[in-house]
């Protein structure tokens, strides 16, 4: 089997310093013409929940869960320093400032490039999500890890950020 | 030098979400009939420490970090939302109630399906730990980084968890 | 394309544990004949920056963050247990206690052995840092995402640490 040109990502952290470098990376690759696939698990799938609307999820604990974990690509939050809030607004403005996009302006694009987006079914199981958790259209696939595996064993660069 | 489809992990983390992702992509990369290497380092051995029993490190520091650092697959906690431990308790009992097995028991399942356990001897040399401080025959080999390096790079996936 | 056996590695973490593993496989990798690139970016920018010396960011925010995130390989904290600096202060003197190098060392040992340090440009603007920042002659290339997706693109092992 010949090796693609292609970069996988595990996106497992919801952090907003992290979720940037996965759609620099996502991104800088697909106009490069690779092949991108992001496997977003975990706390990643908050990068791409809805920020509106109600939860559906049934179970007290997976409700409490959703109210601690909102997610939505606004809602993200800075790895270090995010000092109750202030922190993660200053590197927010900061990016402004340079006319860096924001998380959502980078989803987009990454969207418009062809950059493949997969959800983590063990995941979303776990946490009581489903495909209607997720922005309209963000996703791609529904997927569990084999998936992921196989993708990412066509290609040459795989990382889990 | 012909590539194996071949999984090697650097387990960094001592965390329950990421030992759970880096264990399931172990056991789904063997059922797909790849050869997969763990490569625990820092707090990572945590995850494969005994449970019980006594430490024999010698010197302060290293009686101190071993207090601290108890570690040992039950005494893991979430990256995220620990909540001193309720965070934790409540993933535990949101993974039971859809049949996900524990960290014990993904350990139990990647053993059983020769995902290959390698423990780094920098680590376990800079904790004061030694073979004895592991779960019976849960690890393969004690090795370097070189060993690690020369493993991953006979493989198409390397990931740093 | 032939595939070198290269090592590419994102430094994203700029924490004194990762920032050890990151230092120990590329120097370990320098030693097994392999290229080696580390692609500094983000909170790992402060794994490079200057102990001393005044940063000349202009803007209130980037002062800001400058003061918060002084940077320096001698104030890199433990990404656990720091315990306002006594858990990093532990750690430190345990490495000494069995003649680890210290990060300063690290960074001499792998620019000896020709690892390639480059610098990320989105970062480095967006923490409003330049080339000055940095300790002299450790920089090898300041470039941005593309640059280093074709280094790790052309070798077979690549980290996100």
């Amino acid at each position: 089997m010949a090796e693609k040109n292609k970069l996988s990502i595990v996106v497992f952290s919801g952090e907003l310093d992290r979720a940037l470098c996965a759609f620099m990376l996502a991104i800088t690759s697909a106009s490069m013409a690779m092949e991108v696939s992001l496997f977003f698990t975990f706390w990643g799938l908050n990068i791409i929940k809805k920020s509106h609307g109600k939860t559906k999820s049934k179970g007290i604990l997976k409700k409490m869960l959703n109210i601690f974990n909102r997610g939505g690509s606004e809602r993200l939050k800075l790895s270090k320093f995010n000092m109750m809030g202030l922190g993660t607004l200053m590197i927010k403005r900061m990016m402004k400032d340079i006319s860096m996009p924001s998380i959502d302006e980078l989803i987009t694009m990454a969207k418009e490039s062809g950059v493949k987006f997969i959800a983590c079914t063990t995941s979303m199981e776990l946490m009581g999500m489903d495909k209607e958790s997720f922005r309209e259209d963000i996703v791609d696939e529904v997927a569990g890890a084999a998936y992921f595996l196989n993708e990412a064993s066509k290609g040459k660069i795989t990382l889990f950020i």
